[in-house]
């Protein structure tokens, strides 16, 4: 008798990360594969483990993957120090990944400060400490436990931004920073919650309820509580399988769309390199805001501040002009028309 | 002193359409201007009006805006005849078009199917009324009362098909069926419901609250009852607006790509126009499942049949190639690898 169905698919979804991140290696440069994959050890994935279901279903299925595929296997719990006791439970979830024979497992603390809102600072301390961890520990790759319910959630959040297809395209199946761009893999983005949760039942593993994610000052804990359960009541029960494929399908556009806005940007200039309005005029508005957006991130405005109301006013300069002045852009940044020049700078 | 900020609002919103549909007449080869733009006579533009608040303050616009610009203003209500009584409040409705001195204004009577659920047999029979009614008057266009909170419910709608950056593209300003691509126009996509409301009210125009738009069997109702209140809690009072952005973003970026999928057709055929399955892999995922989705349709396969999740089988025969099968698709159409070739045709 083969395992509980909710425990096969957990782990088939992390032996095909497993499979990705060995053959990654394989074709890296020589140069570039860091210490896991140079020498004679074997490499090291991480999973990033708060002692939820999902991370804890995640944890359990690497343990029980990666040593058939020659993969060390190890554990990281952040400790973000927001509650009384944090500490404890911290050491709490490092006991059951040892438990789980990963190792190294480790807790690490950070201190969350206050930009962009709690969620957004929680979320870039938890990045920086995991970076740190798999920087020391030479690992290959961290997996992350997000769903698709969570990717659910995460498009919605992206609607609400209403700034096109890009951010509705959710979280990717493989990010990073710069240098590392596959470093976090997520392996549950077509796992719902419901199997990460009947997968840690059924393997009888214990797990804790983040208090954040029923805290409704938190606007993902609203969504999920209130906000997509009225939405599945109103249009149907495929709506997170729907909200899951449609971050696919944006992210795929928005990829193609971004690659041609990249290669018409060098047309689109004259011989001293600068945007000549009458062949901007003449791209698809999509590509054309594109280039415009570009052009106004290059010239050192903050992509996170520039909004799409900021594009299209850029944009009129080319599609209704009737001389309006230089237009202000976050960054202090200017856009203004030119003898049929479109002129984007700094001030 | 000037009209109300409602009143200009929608006043302001109907004369650029106004404007719009007299420039498209001028433009048009004078072999297809239709009769109104032909002879002497001005120009005539209807308005769909149901007697709700959305359509009688698109109405009473229209009203006040035409006779300005040279244009006469008609009107035409629907009577679907699913409710009792639904005859004589046709007939109310077009007393109060009347009484805006909309000239000519008329009742049609519709018998509503059951193809594709209530609502779609319900639009379906409406516009079939409106096309047969434009085209006996000789209409230049057709006026819809749709307002930014529609177009917000129809993004959701569109989400919950998962089926990509088209079906999040809403309603479109400028809309038609085949040879008449700009017949219907909506003024009101940027106005909200509210500023519709306020507006006749602020004219004394007594309004019909639609029993369906109330009806909890019908999703929309569901929808803006439920489902946007829910959303808006959660995410804030933005989701409107950013659902609207949302689709103008959305449709811009679903043109490009189509254009771009139309392009690269013709380069990955092989000299007796067979697709190439080692080309079409080379094209961006977005613009190659754009390319198979045409060779699917024009093979003969029902575009309203056809989902995201078949034309990811289709791509698998490209990127995944292991020996599979022809797969089967709606309208009896197969599509199979063949040395190298993409073979699609109906069965």
């Amino acid at each position: 008798m083969g395992p509980h169905p909710a425990v096969a698919a957990i782990r088939l979804a992390v032996r095909r990360v497993l499979h990705d991140v060995l053959t990654d290696l394989t074709d890296r440069p020589a140069g570039r594969r860091g210490p896991a994959a140079t020498g004679g050890t074997p490499p090291l994935v991480l999973v990033a483990c708060s002692g939820g279901a999902d991370s804890m279903a995640l944890a359990s299925a690497l343990a029980f993957e990666a040593p058939k595929l020659g993969i060390r296997s190890g554990g990281i719990t952040v400790d973000h120090g927001l509650q009384a006791g944090s500490d404890l439970r911290a050491a709490e979830v490092v006991t059951r990944m040892t438990a789980l024979r990963l190792d190294p497992v480790e807790s690490v603390s950070v201190r969350v400060g206050r930009d962009g809102g709690p969620e957004a600072a929680a979320r870039d301390a938890r990045y920086a400490a995991l970076d740190a961890a798999a920087d020391r520990l030479g690992a290959a790759a961290v997996l992350l436990g997000h769903t698709r319910d969570d990717q659910a959630e995460t498009v919605l959040l992206g609607l609400a931004r209403g700034s096109g297809t890009r951010s509705l395209s959710g979280m990717a199946e493989v990010s990073g920073g710069p240098g590392r761009s596959h470093r976090y893999r997520r392996p549950f983005l077509q796992i719902d919650r419901q199997t990460a949760r009947k997968a840690c039942m059924v393997q009888s593993l214990p797990v804790w309820d983040d208090p954040h994610n029923i805290d409704p000052a938190y606007t993902r804990s609203r969504l999920r509580h209130e906000g997509l359960p009225a939405l599945e009541k109103a249009l149907g029960k495929g709506v997170v399988e729907a909200l899951a494929r449609t971050a696919q399908l944006s992210r795929d556009d928005a990829d193609a769309l971004d690659s041609w806005a990249a290669e018409a940007e060098t047309g689109v200039r004259d011989e001293d390199g600068r945007l000549e309005c009458a062949k901007l005029y003449a791209l698809p508005p999509a590509v054309r805001r594109r280039v415009l957006r570009r052009a106004v991130v290059a010239a050192g405005s903050p992509a996170g501040s520039l909004f799409a109301r900021h594009i299209e006013e850029v944009d009129r300069l080319i599609t209704g002009w009737r001389g309006q002045g230089a237009i202000n852009l976050p960054g202090r940044v200017e856009a203004q028309r030119q003898g049929g020049r479109l002129v984007i700078r700094q001030g």
